[in-house]
């Protein structure tokens, strides 16, 4: 089937994004189409506006602050001295989301499987060394390593481990055990094993 | 967690869309942002783009030609006296891409599941009848019902065969069977039925 080239060259950008497949690209083509000329207009008008968000100088989440820094690193409220590093943005909004941190967060971005830094990532964090150096006295109160619980995750911890030698008071990583609302019966043999070795 | 407005309002557009939901939306959400700014211009503006495409005048389906009738449309080596409708843009990709039909079609759009047609939809099927009126002197060699093999299909042919009464010299729906591939111990009953009244 001859498609028009504006369908077949959206279709292959839609279907490059993450969890959407070709099929459902072309799907959503012709839903948007069937919405309408204002609805696409309106689509495309707030995709072009996410050009106007800035990303933190401090920790490189995104924001819409005037100055260059964001909301949380900006916030005399929330101890600067702790910070929080993550790899991914969602990450860090599901942590903020439970209300239980009041620290400050830094954004790395998705370390490579094979645990080397790229140069943009390491540019962030001679940020956060600097940082550390002069806004916190050489040394923070702690620094949490928000990976993921697993091995690739550890693996990650131990190069943060590394990068971030002596800039700590403490270091910490996010507590493993029986997810809430899990069954003991369900549970993996590592999940289990946590859950004993870390009983409080 | 207090996110730009930008990311707040786009968010709520893509979790509206088919099988997107909220976290999907910000997910893709920093996935743009990842991409850089270039990566959302482009996207914006492809979206932008389609609102240049044009609906055929006679079946309804998007088209790029300067002409007002789409290219299945004005191909004279098609069959021109047969009608294939359909409700969703897609059936009809799949359909053509089987490369086993050479008739026209036409788009109806999904049919409420009341049966009651749309304004629109009414307006569609007038311009189909005028067609076969002017076009095909007042018959049609054969118009098929391309519905889903479903009980709500069943009654949208029903409802199409009522209005479109004695406009075709024979009318038709998409066979019933096996799907090619499939296990015969795995078919339901319906579809096994069907495979032995249709056997050929």
């Amino acid at each position: 089937m001859h498609l028009p080239n504006s369908i077949k060259k959206l279709a292959d950008q839609l279907s490059e994004l993450p969890s959407i497949g070709p099929r459902q690209a072309i799907r959503l083509i012709f839903y948007f189409l069937n919405q309408g000329q204002g609805f696409i207009g309106g689509l495309a008008k707030d995709i072009d506006d996410l050009k106007k968000l800035k990303i933190c100088e401090q920790c490189f989440f995104i924001h819409q602050e005037v100055e260059g820094v964001c909301e949380i690193c900006s916030n005399p409220k929330r101890d600067q001295g702790i910070i929080l590093i993550v790899e991914k943005e969602t990450d860090l909004l599901s942590l903020e989301n439970t209300g239980k941190y009041q620290g400050r967060y830094f954004v790395l971005g998705d370390i490579p499987r094979t645990g080397a830094l790229l140069d943009w990532q390491r540019k962030r964090l001679d940020q956060l060394k600097l940082f550390i150096k002069k806004e916190l006295d050489g040394q923070a109160k702690e620094i949490i390593f928000g990976v993921n619980p697993t091995s690739v995750g550890d693996f990650h911890a131990s190069i943060l481990n590394k990068e971030l030698a002596g800039l700590a008071k403490k270091t910490s990583r996010l507590g493993r055990g029986l997810p809430t609302g899990g069954e003991i019966e369900f549970a993996d043999d590592e999940t289990l094993g946590a859950s004993l070795d870390r009983r409080n």
